[in-house]
C-alpha cells in the first residue's frame, strides 16, 4: 500500500492560551480523561461522537453528534474549536484530512492512516528497519502462495477495524488458513507469523511540536481474551538496554510521522538473549490504556502531556514516583466498586458508562505496589 | 441568635452507586473541582447556578440556571439528582432546608446556618468551649455600651456575606468604631477584638456518614488584601501538640454539627507559649481553597473525600506524600501561565474563567518543595 501523503494542513504557531477550545473526535473513556486533563489546564472541550450520550460528554462543555463521514457536520465542529485531536484510531482518514484544512489536527492524520491498516503499519515500521513479526498480505480472491507455510502457525488479522483482539484468528495449518480466508472472504487480511515472545510491553512517548520527546516508563501488559487486563510498572520490567531499544523504536516512529501528542507502541519482548529483543506488535496514535497508571504515579500523566503537545505547550515531566499497577475493570468487574472504594491502596477511576456489558471497559484501578521504591 | 433546628431530612441509607447523579449548588471553581472528582468515581454531576456559564458547568453533565431563592426551580433540580451538596456557604438556609425534604443534602443545612452568620458562628464555637477572638454583637440602632472599648483595637465585620476580606473594617478607636457603625448602619454587625496572632493555619477534616474522621495536614496560610495567596504544608508548620489541638477542635465542631463532607476550620496561631495556642477565626462548611494542595500531594484529595462522604462511601487516605506549596493565581497572575507551564516543578490548575478581573481567583499552582521529605 502507498502511504497517503500529508495534504495542506494548518499548524499552531504559538502555544494555545487557556480558555481556547479543544475538539476531541470520539467520546469514549480516553476522550473523557483527555477532557478532564484539558479542563485542569483551563481549556474548553467540544466532543464529536457518533453516539448521543458518550462518556466524554459528561465532562465536556459541548457535544456534537454526527457520523464521522459527515464532512459538513465535521467542518461545522472544526469551525467552533481552536485545535482538534482524536481519541481512537478509526476516525476515517478522509475526515481527519478534511478537518486539517480547517484547524490544526494532532496527531497528524498520516499516523491515523498508518495505524488503521495493519498492512500499512507493518510496511511502515519494517520500512524503518524496526523488527516486526514476519507477515504477508493475503489476497482472498486468488490462490495462496506456497511460501505462506513458512509463516505458520500464524494469526490471520483483518487489516482494518481490529481492536481488543477483535478480527484475529489463529491458524495452525494451511487448511485452517484456507478455511479462515474463505470465511473472511472480501475483508482485506494479513497473515502474521505467531511469535513465541516472553511477554508484552508498551512504550508511550509524548512528542511536542518542536520535536522534544518525553518517555514514560515501560509497563508489562497482560491481556485476557484479547483485552488488556493489567499493566505493571517497576524498575525491573525489562533490562536497561532493552528499555533504551524501546525508546529508540518509539522515537524513530514518532519522528518518521512528524508526530505531535502521545504515541503508544506495543512491543513483544523475546526471551532473554534472543535477537531482536523487541518486535513491534502495533502502534496507537493516541493516549493508550497501558498508560493509565501515569494518572497516579507521574507529575504529568499521559492525558495532560497529550493536551500539552497538541496545544504547543512544553511537555511536563514523565518521571515515575512509585512502582504501580493498573487493572482494568471489564464488564462485571465494576460491580466490585464497594470493595475497591474501601481499599485505601486503590485509586478508582470509573468512566460513567451505564451498562456493564461483557468485554466493556468500565473503569480501571491504580494501585501503588507495596514493594515500591517510595515505600 | 437562635440556631435553626434541623427539620425533617432525608439521609442516604446505603453507599450511592457509581452512575448516580450528584447535584452541586454553585458553579465556581470549587464546584468544578468537585465535579471532576465525582466524575472520576463514575458519578454524573448537575450544577445549579445563578449565572449562565459558570466554570463548573464546563465539566458537568447538566446545568440548571436559577435563583437560589427560587424554591420551585430548586425542587425541580432536586428531583433529577440523587444527592445534593454545595460549594459555597451563602446558599440560603431556606433553600438548603427546602431541598433536604426532597433529597439528602450534605453537609447538613445547619452548618450553613452557622457559617453564614458571624455571630451565630462565634456563639456556636465558643459554646463548644473552643477559643475565638473576643467579640460582641453591635446594635447600630442604639448607643454603644461603654465596655466595647475593651475590644479595641478591633475589627468590625458584617455578620453576613463576607468573604475574601470583604465586609471587614479595622477600627482602632471608639470614634472610628462609631463612624463605621454609622456608615454600615442597618447591616447586622459584630465587633471582634484584634488578635495579635503569629500566623494563620487551617485544618480540613473529612467526616463520613458513619462518623469516621480523616484529617489533612495543616497548611500555613498567607493572605494578601484579604484573599488567600499561599498555603504551605510541611511537618514543621505547628508543633505536634498544637496540631493535635487543631484536630480536636475540628472534630468537636464536625461532631456538634453532625457533619458529613469536608469541613474547613481557619485558625489563628498565637506566639509560642501563649495560651490558648489556637483560636478559631471562622469555619467553612465545604471544600476550601487552603486544601487545594491535596490534589497533588495526597492519594485522596479534599474533593474526592467530600464526594465520598456525601455519597456514603468510605473515606480515602489523607496521608501527605510530600512537602508542598499552593499559590493562588489571582487576577492578572494567570497571565504568567506560559512560565508556569514550562516549570516542571509546578502543577497548574486553571478554572476556565474568561475574564481575569482584579481579585478573581483564576487558578492555582501546586509545587512540591525541594526540601521535601520525598526528595
Amino acid at each position: 500500500m502507498t502511504m497517503p501523503e500529508p495534504g495542506p494542513t494548518i499548524q499552531l504557531e504559538n502555544p494555545l492560551p487557556p480558555g481556547s477550545r479543544i475538539g476531541i473526535l470520539g467520546g469514549g473513556q480516553l476522550g473523557r480523561m483527555l477532557a478532564m486533563a484539558a479542563a485542569r489546564l483551563g481549556f474548553h472541550c467540544h466532543v464529536y461522537s457518533d453516539t448521543s450520550a458518550p462518556p466524554a460528554a459528561q465532562v465536556s462543555e459541548k457535544l456534537a453528534v454526527g457520523a464521522y463521514e459527515d464532512l459538513d457536520r465535521l467542518a461545522d465542529f472544526a469551525n467552533n474549536v481552536d485545535v482538534i485531536t482524536y481519541e481512537f484510531e478509526n476516525v476515517p482518514v478522509t475526515a481527519a484530512a478534511h478537518l486539517s484544512a480547517h484547524r490544526p489536527v494532532s496527531p497528524p492524520p498520516r499516523a491515523l492512516a498508518v495505524a488503521q491498516d495493519r498492512l500499512a503499519e507493518k510496511d511502515f515500521i519494517s520500512g524503518l528497519s524496526i523488527p516486526v513479526a514476519p507477515y504477508v498480505k493475503i489476497d482472498t480472491t486468488g490462490p495462496l502462495p506456497a511460501w505462506v507455510d513458512d509463516l505458520l502457525p500464524g494469526i490471520i488479522k483483518t487489516r482494518r477495524l481490529g481492536y481488543d483482539g477483535k478480527g484475529q484468528v489463529p491458524v495452525a495449518s494451511r487448511e485452517a488458513l484456507e478455511a479462515t480466508c474463505r470465511q473472511l472472504s472480501g475483508a482485506p487480511l494479513i497473515l502474521e507469523q505467531k511469535i513465541d515472545f516472553a511477554f508484552e510491553v508498551s512504550i508511550l512517548v509524548a512528542r511536542a511540536a518542536d520535536g522534544t520527546l518525553a518517555f514514560y516508563d515501560i509497563p508489562r501488559n497482560e491481556h485476557r481474551g484479547g483485552i488488556l487486563r493489567r499493566s505493571r510498572v517497576t524498575d525491573e520490567i525489562v533490562a536497561p538496554h532493552v528499555a533504551t531499544e524501546a525508546r529508540v523504536i518509539a522515537q524513530r516512529i514518532a519522528e518518521a510521522l512528524d508526530y505531535i501528542g502521545i504515541l503508544a507502541v506495543e512491543l513483544f519482548v523475546e526471551a532473554e538473549g534472543k535477537d531482536p529483543a523487541l518486535r513491534v506488535n502495533e502502534i496507537a496514535p493516541r493516549v493508550h490504556n497501558s498508560g493509565h497508571w501515569t494518572m497516579d504515579a507521574c507529575n504529568t500523566d499521559q492525558f495532560e502531556n497529550h493536551i500539552r503537545a497538541i496545544c504547543r505547550w512544553p511537555l511536563g515531566p514523565t518521571t515515575r514516583r512509585e512502582d504501580i499497577e493498573m487493572v482494568n475493570l471489564i464488564g462485571d468487574d465494576v460491580l466490585r466498586w464497594p470493595e475497591i472504594a474501601a481499599d485505601g491502596e486503590a485509586k478508582l477511576h470509573l468512566y460513567g458508562k451505564d451498562e456493564a456489558r461483557e468485554g466493556r471497559k468500565m473503569g480501571h484501578v491504580n494501585r501503588v505496589l507495596s514493594s515500591s521504591k517510595a515505600s
